[in-house]
């Protein structure tokens, strides 16, 4: 008999079921169980786990383990607190994830570039005020990070009509997009871009990398919007670069705490637009199929999907 | 010595002297003057006027008149209060403010699509509510009028990944699109969109079109965006059809009265958008191109473009 899965996360009850039952429905002959239904003799054989954002901690208790697939895309809590840990990390690549995280990235630029948020305020002091139109061939997009979601995000933002340069921690090639990498390229995108679109990893060289200088590097009057991880973006330097009115609005859809506390100036701010963290939200049928596939794979071939380089952090 | 070409509009001050500006730049061969400012006699030999939403019963003036170019796309004013006019009507037809407004279809799409407006008022209340993620993919959205911007905004809509259908008055065809014409054809098209697009032009036919009956057929929590005229839709039966819940959203550009006056319940309206005619803003420089090339194979070719059937109005 194979060994049971492991299923660690942190997860609300409903839907550590429905990651259960759909895990299940694609892989029927695996028994996928919560780590507290696991024997002391299953924790010991058993040699992957499926992960969805769980305390590190809980995975000490899997002494074998040779690797771990990640039903979320980022995964730095796991990088960040396991760097010892003997296990690879496998992190989830949905084409669908990229799709409606590119979608995003495509409506949130059109929000900002149509002046959407303007309006609404317009709309509050019932006053008729129609602003100038820019085509969007008169804006430069700058995409930070230049992964599969990055990727997407710039060839839809292409498609839209916009000018797009990239910025990623290696050389990444798109056709049309005149792309940098280092610290100097970062200073050219911030520089040029009138709206930065911020996909990081987050890992120790991305942590605060928009600060009180970066932030002041940008264009007076860009906007920025940031679908990575909070910690990108020093919350502080940008509060100060929005209300010096450096920078014209933010749409954050991460922070440093989520769910953003109740109490949390950003809520409020005149300035930003505060989203709960949905501008790629998993799928989990289709999350579930793919994590099927790899977990078949292992199993048959030995084949490990790419795994995450734990030095870099993604 | 040719006819002046007198200028009517019922524009301010600033921006009439930035289109006679304009327009002479590009016909620097022609005196283009404001009707005031023509002789009696210019006014006899005046053939061609150039006129911006001007009013209908100035144009009495010139009787000698062979056409119009009006630097609108939209010319319901003159058809109906001209009736009996003895010249023929051009409208704007300007590849750029096609672009302008298929953007802006595309973008309000997404809007409606992303929840937006739903993800503003949680903000307003400071909670944190992710809300189901639906791929564009199963939305479909139904554009009411297939002409040049209906035609450029459901390819647009198209590229974004929704399904889109359409009617007009005529039969058209669109790759990918499912088109339909008649009573019937505007029913399947109400009862089968998500969001439903009103690009129709102001006739006699299309006047409170979207009435009562019209919205009732709609789909339970469907939405609506009105970038054409306002007096397509009934606002009464609009508000009716918000306020019970049969529609969830409508983002409205255009009113039966712009600007919208400053009492008016929609601006207040939770579940309305307010937009101050913004969807498509005519850009003066390319439309004073277009006008000068038309105006130039008139001259020279005695050569008119497509001139509006005043019996169906557009």
């Amino acid at each position: 008999m194979r060994a049971a899965i492991p299923f660690v996360s942190q997860e609300n009850p409903e839907k550590e079921r429905v990651w259960l039952e759909t895990l299940s429905k694609y892989l029927p002959d695996e028994a996928i169980l919560p780590l507290d239904k696991l024997s002391e003799g299953e924790r010991q054989l058993a040699d992957v786990a499926i992960v969805a954002n769980p305390d590190p901690q809980a995975l000490k208790q899997l002494p074998n383990l040779v690797w771990v697939h990640s039903v979320w895309a980022g995964v730095e809590r796991l990088v960040n607190d396991l760097s010892e840990q003997s296990f690879s990390i496998v992190r989830l690549v949905d084409p669908q994830l990229q799709e409606a995280m590119a979608e995003a990235v495509q409506a949130w630029s059109l929000y900002l570039h149509r002046d959407m948020f303007e309006y609404a305020k317009l709309q509050r002091q019932a006053t008729w005020q129609p602003l100038p139109y820019v085509p969007a061939s008169a804006r430069t997009i700058g995409v930070l990070g230049l992964g599969e979601l990055g990727r997407a995000s710039a060839e839809r933002l292409l498609a839209t009509g916009f000018n797009v340069i990239g910025w990623s921690r290696n050389e990444k090639i798109i056709d049309q997009v005149t792309t940098y990498t280092g610290d100097e390229g970062l200073e050219t995108v911030l520089k040029s871009s009138d709206i930065v679109v911020c996909l990081l990893p987050l890992t120790k060289d991305t942590r605060g990398l928009l600060g009180f200088e970066a932030l002041a590097m940008m264009q007076p009057g860009a906007c920025i919007i940031n679908f990575a991880r909070g910690d990108v973006i020093d919350e502080e330097a940008l509060q100060y670069a929005l209300n010096t009115g450096q920078l014209k609005h933010a749409v954050l859809d991460v922070f440093a705490i989520e769910p953003l506390p109740k109490s949390h100036p950003f809520w409020t701010h005149p300035n930003i637009t505060v989203l709960p963290h949905i501008s790629a939200q998993t799928n989990i049928d289709s999350a579930c199929q793919i994590v099927a596939q790899n977990i078949r794979n292992y199993r048959l071939l030995n084949l490990l999907p790419d795994v995450v380089d734990t030095k870099r952090g993604y």
